[in-house]
């Protein structure tokens, strides 16, 4: 068994609010958000960033863009914008290791930048 | 001619300081970075944003993230860590309308969230 929050949300031994979900990729809502909309999309695959990403990788980090898009569309915040983000490490401030992109979205967003 | 200037970047009409280039890549230093580290990644080809990301775009979504990686570790900040943000429209901030990711790194990076 992993101890991987995220892989217990794709086994479903954990709950989450999905919005988007294909053979490699679910979404769900962030249970803090830190947006009025705040969507974590996920491989199903566990690694745990960016930095762990191998060469069979990249087509599904594609795939998580491809969803991006749809749920942006389908949450109606296509038009008015969104930022998609992934942080890797520390200094980033990445919590959860398994690989995981922000979508942050329905208000203007804080400007890029180094934390004050 | 285009009036872009990424296009203008990828052709070579407008200088930049470039940290990786392939077929279908190119990344450069930010002109006005918000961060110890802070590198546009772009594909050579044109669309504005997530949004107008086609069936044949996917791919070279991914291997924007690849370069990503390969650049943290060029730039000694793949252990200390790294963000990778895409903003798409108004609410999010995009200036420059050809599709682009920054990475910023180099110092903690500010929490995500709204405009304040």
């Amino acid at each position: 068994m992993s101890d991987c929050i995220f892989c217990k949300i794709v086994e479903g031994s954990l709950p989450s609010t999905k919005v988007y979900e294909d053979d490699r990729v679910v979404a769900f809502h962030d249970i803090q958000p830190a947006a009025p909309i705040h969507i974590l999309i996920i491989p199903k695959k566990h690694f745990a960033s960016l930095n762990e990403a191998g060469e069979s990788d990249w087509e599904v980090i594609g795939q998580i863009h491809k969803a991006a898009q749809e749920i942006a569309k389908k949450l109606d915040v296509a038009d008015s914008g969104y930022r998609v983000v992934t942080n890797c490490g520390s200094n980033a401030g990445q919590v959860v290791h398994h690989l995981h992109y922000h979508l942050l979205a329905g208000a203007k967003l804080a400007p890029l930048g180094v934390d004050n």
